[in-house]
């Protein structure tokens, strides 16, 4: 395959023309192990699919001096095609689950620790430097990294060189650092957690078309590493990012059932203003309610088949622009 | 809501330019009793909202001198909103299962002899007249009506009239008569089954664009019956119908993984022609699947969720065309 990626060349060249302030700069540990989670959900299947076939196929994903270890992290809701077992994987990495060991466990709670004890253990030195956790959505929401912090550096210019690469195809960035909101993911048992979610695609589908995207994404991920080890410096940069704000729930009736859905102006609108007074929903009598906010915010994770009963509809997020001092590695 | 349907004038004036021998039209009994079956497939969710809705609303779907009863057929898997418990609702109206009674039978087993005994039994006179049964696909099939038969007259001007009725929007009718491909489905045991499948809709998820064409089917299917019971004479008639062949299951590795995905230039390409020579699946490696038979057909159910189990891909049908005589009903 060939992609258009900024090489290393183009890179100096872009930091020589910068000016750069060499010293300023952060000094980074070189990446020396990744693993590439997929099946964290079994029933969204692109990750899944990609693991399988990089087990098989390592030399796509190999990068000099890198670990890179794709890992299929809930086997047994992919082999049944589910989301999961017991309980959602992707949401019991809190430190509790992690160190409970009274009696027989969930599914999910011992493959937590598991993987865990091969990935981390979370919070240590010994951890993983980068996860990328490979997920799937019925939203429209293409391709989109989602941070766990506002704060890392080098997560921060890692989304920078995938969106540069990915141009003119759009890569959003969500931030999940809201406290309320932000779950403890799989993958945040590693220095570096980057989840990759691409959409739209229904659970227990394969399309070629999304199957491509998250491909590439994995791969600009790996060439920005790769650039990073061999020590390119990035420069400071900025990036605009959607930033989580509260998850909406639909309107229901007494027994918890939806009474209304999705307004057809919403769908498939994610990451697009929603405006004081625009549409989100439509009961079958042809009422709608209304965004009663005071803000503009930007709705993702619209109508996600995996939400309905977490009580989602959508989230609400605002735009935030978060910077990143240059990065350099201090171990070439 | 504002339907721009035939009315009952419109059609006389048709039959009587079209100067029906009314002597040789088939003479059926008044339709009295329809069931509406949702949630067949738990997580195919128009269907479950819709009968839900019609639970609690049933004057929208009244009709005079019928009994319109919106049923949920597969109660727990709609609670887990899954497709099925232990197995396929939709495939087991065969006799033998409706006539098992050794032992615990399967969830779906049970109920399908339950919904029997409400709603036929199946091939007597007891039997409801008319069963439509909703479903939704991942595939993009737009509004479909199914047959399992090419000589029930009364079904064949009943897709007719709701085809002219959807008109300029289309919707297809796909025949499942062929042995080895049939199956014993639930609405088989009405009298006249049609089976109604909307999509595409990822498995638990409710769009409203695809909601409001299965509404619409459904009103103009009832519309088309009390136009019947009215005396309502309905002219000879023929109708495009793509009629199965045989399903055709993707490539797959020894593990039975899939090794290859629908190609982009047949994904959500459903009715479209496929001619020999043209793509069907595509590798990682790039390599390519060409469809090598000798006829043009017309692929559906491309990239199915629920079919990966069942070893489809797709299901190859080739366009033949179905007639009605002329219908009128005998007891107005």
């Amino acid at each position: 395959m060939s992609i258009n990626s900024p090489a290393g060349e183009e890179l100096s060249a872009l930091i020589a023309a910068a000016g750069v302030n060499m010293a300023a700069s952060g000094s980074i540990p070189a990446i020396r192990r990744v693993a590439i989670f997929g099946g964290t959900h079994g029933n969204e299947l692109s990750g899944v699919f990609l693991v399988k076939h990089w087990l098989k196929h390592g030399g796509e994903i190999a990068r000099p001096g890198v670990e890179v270890r794709p890992f299929i992290t809930n086997p047994k809701a992919v082999e049944k095609c589910v989301r999961y077992i017991d309980t959602d994987l992707n949401r019991v990495f809190d430190s509790q689950s992690l160190s409970d060991d009274v009696g027989k466990l969930p599914y999910e709670i011992a493959q937590a620790q598991k993987i865990n004890s091969l990935f981390g253990p979370k919070g240590s030195k010994d951890a993983y430097d980068v996860i990328l956790d490979l997920h799937n959505t019925t939203a429209h929401m293409g391709a989109t990294l989602i941070l766990e912090s506002s704060t890392d550096d080098f997560n921060i210019q890692m989304c920078k060189y995938i969106q540069k690469s990915m141009a003119p195809l759009p890569c959003a960035v969500l931030l999940i650092e809201q406290p309320g909101v932000k779950y403890e993911t799989t993958r945040s048992i590693a220095k570096h957690p980057i989840g990759v979610e691409v959409g739209p695609q229904p659970q227990g589908v394969i399309r070629a078309d999304i199957l491509y995207i998250m491909k590439i994404v994995v791969q600009y991920a790996l060439d920005f590493m790769q650039y990073f080890n061999e020590g390119i410096e990035f420069p400071p940069c900025s990036i605009e990012v959607y930033r989580v704000l509260e998850k909406i729930d639909y309107p229901r009736d007494d027994n918890g059932d939806l009474s209304a859905v999705i307004h057809p102006t919403l769908q498939d609108q994610d990451w697009k203003p929603l405006n004081p007074g625009d549409p989100m929903f439509i009961a079958m009598d042809g009422s709608i309610t209304y965004y009663e906010g005071e803000e503009t915010v930007y709705p993702t994770f619209v109508n996600e088949a995996a939400y309905y009963e977490k009580k989602q509809a959508f989230v609400k997020t605002e735009k935030v622009t978060l910077t990143a001092q240059s990065i350099h590695c201090n171990s070439v």
